[in-house]
């Protein structure tokens, strides 16, 4: 990597948890250039402005995330298994959620109270995840609309979780509730195995 | 009411709208100041900082939350009657949570942050809601640890949902979320209502 990419990956790497820990209007541009610890000049070569970073912090965070799920899709034919991979990967993260909210829920939040520019960065990331969770419903055997609502149901769920885990800092709280969430996908996969098992030839006395 | 305490009142209305359409961080003491209409020595004779603001802004939210819910109770003998007010006070305050988010949720996450003080001034406004939804699913029949899950349920799926309708801006992904819940409460209802007949009286097969 050249050394320029390197201290851009590094700003966006610092920026992108300044805005977790703190939030983006806490951070000040002062901030993430102390965090990197190179001059203001070195940054704004790079970025002219602390907007210009979050546009390249959106990026990453849309880029790390289709390739999390690239890789859960490759690794587990079944979408069963690719659901549970997606809530095992919050329950791995259950301290920095507790203490901190989501990452891209709380920045959402706080970016959607502002203009429609800023608010609007965090549509393309949320849709990403949501339209994967209800491929994997939809793979089940769920029709769109089915697939649509229970994607939604987890997503809020799941985003719901961890902002009254943060409100109370609290893991065992936050590990409570995201089991809940795997007997949701759990009920659903038996629910749909008994929905496939009741075809004509197990059931010869119908038709 | 004396001048001295609408004063109060004004500074603390014009605070907590400003922290809910703005977030707390982005709105500066100045602004404050601004939207009172006032001088910022009026202001501060009632108010040295900010985060003084802040705590006004809580115990404001607290009693009005109180006295909502008390007077649901009162009006509603029935706790399923409750619920649904619960819910369509949601339902009516659709446009302002698809637009700034839940002022209690975006509030806690941006403060959630920040230091302990900061953090834990939100657990007791969630905790008094939390505890009455509990205390509603009590009445219905369920048990202590039944009616705590069922109102993280419905909390945790309210949040939730308002931090996806805040990202896509958008009332009728937040109208058809809500009524989901309606959904739940109503099943919760009927599947009370089938336990309590289930007494030996109309099952006298039984014992």
């Amino acid at each position: 990597m050249k050394q320029g990419e390197q201290t851009r990956n590094n700003i966006i790497k610092s920026a992108n948890k300044l805005f977790y820990q703190q939030g983006f209007h806490k951070t000040a541009f002062s901030d993430i250039v102390r965090d990197v610890g190179l001059s203001k000049g070195n940054i704004t070569y790079h970025f002219k402005s602390k907007e210009d970073i979050l546009t390249a912090v959106f990026e990453r965070r849309m880029e790390k995330t289709r390739n999390t799920l690239a890789l859960w899709d490759k690794e587990h034919p079944e979408a069963t298994a690719r659901l549970y991979c997606f809530i095992d990967n919050l329950l791995e993260g259950k301290s920095e959620l507790a203490r901190y909210g989501c990452p891209n829920g709380t920045l959402a939040s706080e970016l959607g109270k502002s203009n429609a520019l800023t608010r609007e960065l965090s549509q393309p990331l949320f849709e990403l995840i949501r339209h994967w969770l209800a491929s994997q419903f939809l793979t089940l055997g769920s029709s769109t609309e089915q697939a649509n609502n229970l994607a939604m149901e987890l997503f809020t769920r799941g985003q719901g979780i961890c902002v009254l885990s943060q409100v109370y800092n609290d893991e065992k709280l936050f590990e409570h509730e995201i089991n809940q969430l795997k007997k949701l996908v759990a009920l659903h996969h038996i629910s749909k195995g008994l929905e496939m098992n009741k075809s004509p030839l197990v059931r010869p006395d119908i038709g």
